[in-house]
């Protein structure tokens, strides 16, 4: 789900050049002719986890030098364990020792998001409900950490605000009430962007339900209140899916699940986790 | 220590443009007329923290609607609790609502930093020791990332590949020795480059203290390996600073500072920390 | 539906980089050492038509000197008649001449746009169907071409490859089928994702009614089919909805209308629509 | 009359990354790994008229993948008929789906330019008179739609304001007169740069042509004047080049040509032009 | 004769980033919550010379700091004699200190291309003869080194290889003579490029003569030579401007000028010129 | 010393993109389908030197066109005498004249500052002195001329504001001493970053010694203060490097760098120094 290079690029080089800077003044100042020697280098995983990010790793070498040959041994969505070789990078030393950091960084934190997705899936993996992310990502992270919780196994939600209509409390104070904001929105936007509703009453799922809308979130929801809001909903409005967003975590996520729930929203994957520990052996061809 | 809106503007603008995209459906739905009333925000704590990034959300919102006035209650690096007030934004409600995720997800981001950060900062206060961060950052966010470390109480090591040498074991390899190895850089890189080696035997912290080198990191050593390490170079070298790394936990940092480091590093506040969660809460003129 | 000036701005600032190039002979000839008059302009229609794109010629202008005065006397979806005022501006006579053409360009441009827009509009205002645009817009001007569309009384179809999914003949070909294309679709995209599929025969409609997808596009269909369609997608899948396309125009589109379509799709807005022709007079203040 | 990729590449990645946004959903959907199929295109011409734009259409599915082959059947400057193939394209279907519609664009409007401009060129061929177009094109496509102009046979007037001095009534009045306008530009002007006058009566030609300008334009005038203006043009400024423009179409354009005239401009390929229909039609390996 | 801001301010800004980097250590360090004292500068010549770039200068501090007021008291163009008062600025010291550089860097080098080129342009002060320019500039400064050339005295030449046709020796080998070369060019460019021919015998002077070209350059030619080329083509053909160019240096100028040359075109006034001394005198409010 | 391409290519493509504007009139006029023939170009020293930006140039051709081939026959530091052969490139005669100006004034400009570096170093060349650069360089080629002046012999003192820290008289003075100044700092910068102190008394000299700054600079001061204030530097601060700053001139270096010196910095490499000159001659395939 990772978009072409054309688009994916310019951000991948802007990384590059936050971290060289004016120059790499260790290399550089051991090779000032760029005449270093070829090494070869292993990525070896120091935790378990599910791999994400590989594919750019490979093009940020690619960027800085396209003779550089980044071999991916595992692939994106791979469970690996402690010691295992997940790539294999052969090029100039100088290349291997620029790239190194952005490549890593990278591939670190989208690996520990996917990880962490991982775990919150596997605990929902028997009930129909699907976890998705949120819009808390890191600035200028947007599409590689949504990109990290679809390799561990979440499903999207919108990718920024002309991705979906989203009405919270304050849009609908600022029209005076659901159905008021819903009919106004709808006469707007485009008629390919879908509409979802947060609620916290039952009385506000019955309105928005009322609405045929496609999406209704029930907010901080106590588990009480969900049941009868899905009754509700399925009874009046088949086609609207539901979500459940606020406090969960990987103790409650099944229970909510249980409940006939269509969608579980958490930015924990994102908010509340590590970096997986990858670690660059390089072994130089004069050694 | 930020420096200027001519460097920081362009990557705030494009935080904005990445969560807008389009345009903000919801909002642009319900005020196509961009008539939106007047709102309040309040940005209140929802855990204990450290603060950091109030002046970066000040100008989002700036660059969003320079008629949006946001009131920093708290400053960068107060401690704050849960339900303590951080900050109070009044603008149109639709800018409130365009700005809040960005402005959010870096504080609440740049304070789980600042807040891990304390943590580590205050196991060492009794020790001449200061703790320094590292380049594990995210990619796009070093320079952010970093001034959270320093907010939170730490001291930043270099920003980059050309802000100092720092020679690890594949440089020595390829260069033929530590002492060829500070020779070649030394002569080349602008005379205001410090020089870090790092080394990983008794033999190697020898070799670099008889180098004048500016700093010697120990990399991943044993108590005791350290503890002749440092009294080595106290000896042959008395100006150079000495720096621990490798593994440095928040159990053991106390125990490494007493050693008589200068400098212990660790990318744990970057790599292993949570999201302060913040949440912003609007009330209209019209309510 | 304008996105904010922070998404706008680098387009508009780039659109008088264009024209002005490195810098304008005639008015930096004539006042080289920027002491031009002030001037006062006024903008008449030179032909009936509706209004789009006023306050992006205000920002135009505000780029290229803040102190320049922009009053729009229409205002953004009036029809105007030829002669009428539209716009008043005053300021240095060399900026209002620097930034004429790429100010009346746009307007005059996007004008056509919803003026040819209004009159499919009116076309089937007697009907519930709703015109729609499409992605066939001059490369670069997406977002203001579709903003003319909405000005003009249609409404948005998406924005791009990442608004919404449409399955095509090839997609669908590829994937081995439309059950099989919506399925494996279903599997990777955002939930918030809506699926439109793309149909030629009933048989097509069929399947693709019996899969409960958003949108089912009846891509050049003879009257009789597209009625056989409708009713056939109203029957098995009430909450889908249907869009007509191909070969629309202004003669035939009241006609589809009146079968009962939710949507009717057309480029001609943009494809085929004149430029609304608007000029600019000044009078000098030593007039 | 291209200019380098290293000029026009940064457009068209820009209009690449309009249209595919954060990803293209139903490419990416159908083939999240990266593994659709290879495929072959053909552009099939819809309606008659002149072909521009073809190697910046190769260009387009180059920048998104190099491994794409474009084959321009017709070139550049070629009259088509409806039916006829313009061009073949194989590769990635992933790739020939997320291109089409920017490629497809670009060519067919520029092939509308094009189509019209021939039109006109054709009407006046019997003189010696050259068509020439103006500075209204749609902001960001300047380059092209003077390209596709002079692909259909006319020749550039200027392309921004750094790329001729041209004074109209309002620098003329500013001045206080023509010669003082001429002569004060002529001191501050790069000697390059030809100075082009409007006028609008007799007087005005004379002074103009009195001062050995480069080009005159007369703007709207009737016939008669016409004739007289350029009778005493001839006489007194015979290097001096002639332009008519104002309200040419295309009944009127081959009398004004035969009183002698060297340019004649109108904007009307640009702002009174259908795009020129061409589809994209795939055959996948597969089928 | 310098364009909008809308066209400068990229590159200033630009500047300001290569000079400040990841932030100002000195001010930022002493200063890190912004509250640095407020200071008033002058700045004084340090040399005789012609001053250029202070608009440039003032923009500069305003970029880094709106609040900073910059007050010109010399006037671009102006000579200054050593320890003249040229500009004063307030506003925070830190700012102060950070814009110093690179507004000075600016000023220096255009006041010292300025200077040497009013020494030039007063050695043939009593000819008719005109100063101009070349396309040796520093990359990255064309319009600014155009600019100092014309603040000093001198006229502008063709400012990029899109301001006017330059047939050199190459382009006329390669299309099989003068004539040829003017012809294929005429028919392909913009009817208001200029064409001028470079010439260095007198026989293409005479080829050159007889087509009317708009300037012919005599390259490196012997006086005699230089004489002989001149009355030929002011009888051949009056409306074509004559430019001598090659090894002209401020001892020859004289008698190459008095020849009647039009144009005497050197580079020497940016690859042979110093920057002209100036000092920034910063005296603190808490002084 | 140059950084990876990945750094240096958008500079270069944006140094084309000003020469060449909207296109190469005079290239693609005479041939406007691209087919210009084969030719070969030499560069040859017009005057003696040591070159630098071999490598620069090579690249500025490849971006222009990939198909183009660079042959550098010196290397960057060579001395090179007046009609000696540079390097050769082969390709599109179209290529080599587009690129000539952009890829010449490069080199030219900085070998022009490598040579008269040249000079400098070898007036010093007996001692142990080292000659070093300033921050006094064109706006936009920072690393380019510290590159040059690199090649020249020289060594670089700091690139930027971030680089290192150095305390001129107004930070002392806003700090209230050199005393205070330090310490302030030293709280709150990277620990990577070296501390420099300017210094105009022998008092000052002695306050910066005691506080074990990396370097002391002395600031014009008379050769007899400058032997003292080395003499104090030793004894009291072995480890503190000592630099020698205006007036420096090629005159004078000699004298200065006997008292025993480490480094001595001036500009005069970058503000009083010409362009070497170099020339390009192009024989065509088909002469």
């Amino acid at each position: 789900m990772l978009p072409p290079f054309v688009v994916l690029d310019p951000i991948l080089e802007n990384w590059l050049r936050e971290d060289i800077g004016r120059g790499d003044r260790s290399t550089n100042g051991l090779f000032p002719d760029h005449n270093a020697p070829i090494g070869n280098a292993k990525w070896i995983a120091k935790a378990d986890g599910v791999i994400a990010g590989l594919p750019l790793a490979a093009r940020v070498f690619y960027l800085l030098d396209p003779s550089v040959k980044f071999t991916a041994i595992a692939r994106d969505g791979q469970t690996v364990k402690t010691g295992e070789l997940i790539a294999e990078i052969s090029g100039s030393l100088a290349t291997l020792l620029m790239g190194e950091r952005v490549a890593l960084n990278l591939v670190m934190r989208l690996s520990g998001i996917s990880s962490t997705t991982a775990t919150y899936v596997k605990a929902i993996a028997n009930s129909p409900a699907r976890l998705v992310d949120t819009r808390k990502t890191i600035p200028g992270m947007r599409i590689l950490e949504k990109y990290a919780t679809f390799i561990g196994g979440a499903i999207n939600h919108r990718y920024g605000l002309d991705d979906a209509v989203m009405l919270k409390d304050n849009h609908i104070a600022a029209a005076g009430g659901i159905t008021e904001a819903v009919n106004r929105v709808r006469a707007n936007i485009p008629f390919t962007t879908l509409i979802e509703v947060e609620t916290e009453t039952v009385a506000q799922v019955q309105e928005a339900a009322s609405l045929n809308v496609n999406v209704i979130m029930l907010d901080n929801m106590p588990m009480e209140m969900m049941r009868q809001a899905i009754a509700l909903i399925r009874a009046h409005s088949p086609s609207t899916k539901i979500e459940a967003s606020g406090n969960i975590t990987i103790d409650t996520i099944a229970a909510v699940a249980e409940l006939g729930m269509d969608y579980i929203s958490t930015s924990a994957m994102v908010t509340r986790s590590y970096w997986l520990d990858i670690s660059m052996r390089i072994s130089n061809a004069f050694q």
